[in-house]
């Protein structure tokens, strides 16, 4: 017996959330095979029901620890889905959120609605259920247009960094090679990082200084 | 009796609409006085309950339409509110839009839920309904932000405008004087303006050359 009524019909409300990293050099997000259905077998993002007392954002950290065993990673809403039919149940609304972290950070394991758990390079996504081969489009414009104007792509690379592994996060995800003198006095001039005194060793190359966000923590927006 | 039962809670969705003009050279947002309780006399951003079979998007411009008589402007999706308790009701999440308009543009007209509709500036906003101040903090923040990596300002000036036009919505959302000189150097080296091929005077200056953006409609990133 259905016990939840209102005067009005409601919608049903998920968050999703699109997780990229780097992986082998290739920019990768997460997906989950569905358990149940509907798309049951389907790969999916993860995500799922926002409880009645729950803040969107806790949702979407809840649903990514349960179904993948993923924690403290940095969630930026993206974009909230809502075309009617999207899904075949009733009226859900997504809020979407994305995340970044460097690779070396997570370790996946699936549980609750996600039978498996996987990377999948963003040129080799496998058919996806309802709306989220949208959505992952949507976080890959977002990611890319942010490059400009934010401190996105800290959020791939470990907390110490070399500036030629920055170059790198950048080059996979605008998808071409960078001028490597313009790219470190661009990087130096934006005023947002602070030499950690270290260095690192890279196979035969010199080594290479060592860097770090002079403030960590949210996205922020850089000239 | 209410008819609309469901196994699991469901929050209500509404959408909420925050309308910038600059008036006076000032930046400007159009508020209602609601008609109704909650917050029955208060201002708030107008909005409403998204109907079953409709868009997101569709409800904001129903919405604004209905209870400010305002239609054709561009929406842009800014952010979804949904702690919960920010509406005394029951759970009630809400898609917040923002969208820009030249004041010329504009006739608003009081109709549906709205009591009164009336333009404010951001520096002498009402006591708001819900977490409305909210929504329009985070709306001029993003307007700021985008200011310098988006045409989105170009919504603010008439379809043709002169470069001085221009260089006066900047000044006002970044509420600091801009250099004649380089305003114009960087505004045209962004490939996005077209020639008219017309001039406009404005009182004792000399006649200026009037532009328009060469791909009108959605707001382009620029670099």
């Amino acid at each position: 017996m259905a016990p939840y009524c209102y005067e009005y019909p409601h919608p049903a409300v998920t968050t999703d959330i699109a997780l990229f990293t780097l992986r082998d050099d290739q920019l990768s997000i997460l997906l989950i095979r569905r358990r149940a259905d509907p798309f049951q077998g389907s790969w999916a993002l993860p995500g799922g029901f926002v409880d009645p007392d729950e803040c969107l954002e806790d949702c979407a950290l809840r649903e990514l620890a349960e179904e993948t065993g993923i924690t403290g990673v940095y969630l930026e809403q993206l974009y909230t889905f809502g075309k009617p039919g999207r899904d075949p149940r009733e009226r859900i609304i997504s809020v979407a959120y994305y995340a970044l972290a460097p690779y070396e950070a997570l370790a996946p394991v699936a549980g609750s609605d996600a039978a498996e758990v996987a990377w999948f390079t963003l040129d080799a996504l496998p058919a996806l259920a309802f709306d989220h081969a949208d959505v992952i489009q949507l976080a890959q414009q977002r990611l890319r247009a942010k490059l400009d104007y934010s401190t996105v792509a800290f959020g791939l690379v470990e907390s110490t960094f070399t500036l030629g592994e920055l170059q790198k996060v950048y080059e996979i995800i605008r998808g071409e090679a960078l001028d490597k003198r313009n790219f470190r006095k661009h990087i130096l001039s934006l005023g947002v990082l602070a030499e950690t005194g270290e260095e690192r060793c890279n196979g035969k190359h010199r080594p290479a200084k060592l860097y770090r966000l002079a403030h960590p923590g949210a996205v922020q927006y850089i000239k």
